[in-house]
């Protein structure tokens, strides 16, 4: 495992997505993206994703500066159409034409095509809430990661389809940001990697049968990643049709899903057209007071959703982000394929 | 157990409420809410909770015929003032406020104060789809009702807050309305009166420790209902908490709630600002089919959020609304306190 400083991570990112195409602004949005997310502890959706978002711009899936342009529009909604451009490029987009229309028109809805990588859906609510709107993301993606069947159903129809939303708290911003699915897929393959068995209750096999052998998801045939809720997974459906609604068909962008990329699609509410910002601070905070007020179980913290990570943030950009060394030798192979190199002396 | 038929049982409860104050419309949106939440499943929603509405008429807690006014407005806000009027007629008006709303603005959010028990969540988003619209709402409750501790804690801070959504579906509305806790307190209840020891892992006694005993959740000293999601439970209390921003502190109704009551928040997206519904309808539609082509586990059967409901309807319809002695003698008790008789010979 090695351990990476965050701001030599973030130079050498933007370098790379410099090198393959992105103009400077856009290659540093990436690359503030990924080392964010690996500083929140979201490491699924950090710079482990360069190898893969290499790969896609080789192959023409995405286009480095691909234009960004509204293809429908009113005051208080829009589908964007985000031009195959990296995903964090073009949601960034949307999350700020999003705030811009709340801003007057207090509440906001814009949905994406043609969107790439969208990555942790965090980055987008929270941007907003800091501004003072509450904010609700949906992202779902194109047939090719549906890995999770319907409640009863035995294949893949939805993908894990996260959910986050997010709202000011007089400087202590809420955000949650969850999978609608029991696991991730990454989650699935570090057990396999390490031989481990899965915890019951997260897959089924190919034939439909539960499993906690990490290889039946894998197949091939493939099995299925179950939706989120155990013996009430028919709640994660809904909630998984939710996003696949709001993110998939609402756009339209499911028409035209026709290779890797999200659905992406934030909800941005004005705080201000409902009362006073500071009433409102003041109420949250209020609410947040009162959780925290809950005697904790044993051993346990009563935490507010996004306070583990950003604690997790501040123990890493002290201590450098963990990087495995597969990951990181495949990064930097990567990295070598559009001529960017890291100087090994700025790695802690 | 009583079988009871839907047009007797819906006029007898407009008899009730009207005798005890209501205006006849209002009464008969009541009753109809009542009844045809009976109808669809959700007993816990239904008529079995008229003796609890007559007694907070009489304890001054429900004012009937209250006045429901606008507290603060834009062309896509409100917030709705109902007057401690009964719930149903409270959340109603601000559906149909929403559901005006967002017909010229696109997206609308009505957040409410001063609102009675608003009862099953399904009722407002489902009637907002049918008119083209795809709807969320959030509903919390005072502190009187905060069994859901947050995810580490073990004194309940929330209350079982659901959340509902419905989007148009050509036809097929999809529904889906659940609780952001492991089980509603209603659910605790016939476990206990049945002597039966409870599911693992739905709640915690008053010491915070794991129990399968009903009667360590009502104590006294009361337990605690676990949020929904098992090991992944902090996920079910970031859901909880988003239904307490949207449907508590948006409004400013946390602020003022001190008696039982909900805080009803509905969100309200124009579908056709985003497409042409003839494509929405197909697309959903095609999305709809995909899904129920998933096998289906031995013995299981793939359905949409809500269409289980709707079989359920379908069959009560034909057959009666099925009522237990108990409830049903204390529904009868109830509305003789306001001088309504059932006529025995409507009992199927």
């Amino acid at each position: 495992m090695k351990l990476v400083r965050a701001p030599e991570l973030q130079k050498f990112a933007a370098d790379v997505f410099k090198a393959c195409g992105a103009p400077n602004d856009q290659a540093s949005i990436i690359a503030e993206h990924l080392v964010n997310a690996n500083l929140l502890g979201f490491d699924s959706h950090g710079v482990v994703r360069i190898p893969m978002y290499l790969g896609w711009v080789r192959d023409g899936v995405l286009q480095p500066g691909g234009p960004i342009t509204i293809k429908r529009e009113s005051p208080s909604t829009a589908v964007l159409d985000c031009g195959w451009n990296f995903g964090q490029v073009g949601a960034l987009r949307a999350t700020e034409l999003a705030i811009a229309k709340a801003r007057t028109a207090n509440v906001a809805v814009i949905a994406t095509q043609r969107c790439g990588h969208a990555g942790r859906m965090g980055t987008y609510t929270e941007m907003a809430a800091e501004q003072g709107f509450v904010a609700l993301s949906f992202c779902n993606s194109w047939k090719g990661g549906h890995f999770v069947p319907p409640w009863g159903g035995t294949q893949g129809r939805l993908a894990t389809n996260p959910i986050s939303y997010a709202a000011p708290c007089d400087g202590n911003t809420i955000v949650g940001d969850f999978s609608t699915a029991e696991a991730a897929e990454g989650v699935l393959r570090i057990y396999r990697n390490q031989g481990k068995r899965l915890p019951a209750g997260w897959i089924l096999d190919a034939q439909g049968n539960p499993s906690q052998d990490p290889n039946d998801f894998y197949g091939p045939p493939r099995g299925a990643i179950l939706p989120f809720g155990g013996e009430k997974g028919y709640r994660g459906f809904a909630l998984g049709l939710l996003v696949e609604i709001m993110a998939g068909v609402l756009s339209g962008n499911n028409r035209i899903a026709q290779q890797d990329g999200n659905g992406f699609c934030l909800l941005v509410i004005n705080v201000a057209s409902f009362q006073e910002m500071t009433d409102f601070n003041s109420l949250i905070s209020d609410t947040r007071n009162y959780i925290k007020s809950s005697p904790a179980q044993s051993g346990a913290e009563v935490l507010m959703p996004g306070e583990p990570d950003k604690r997790k943030r501040e123990t890493r950009l002290q201590e450098g982000i963990p990087i495995d060394e597969n990951t990181w030798s495949s990064i930097l192979e990567a990295a070598q394929t559009v001529g960017v190199g890291w100087t090994p002396s700025k790695v802690v």
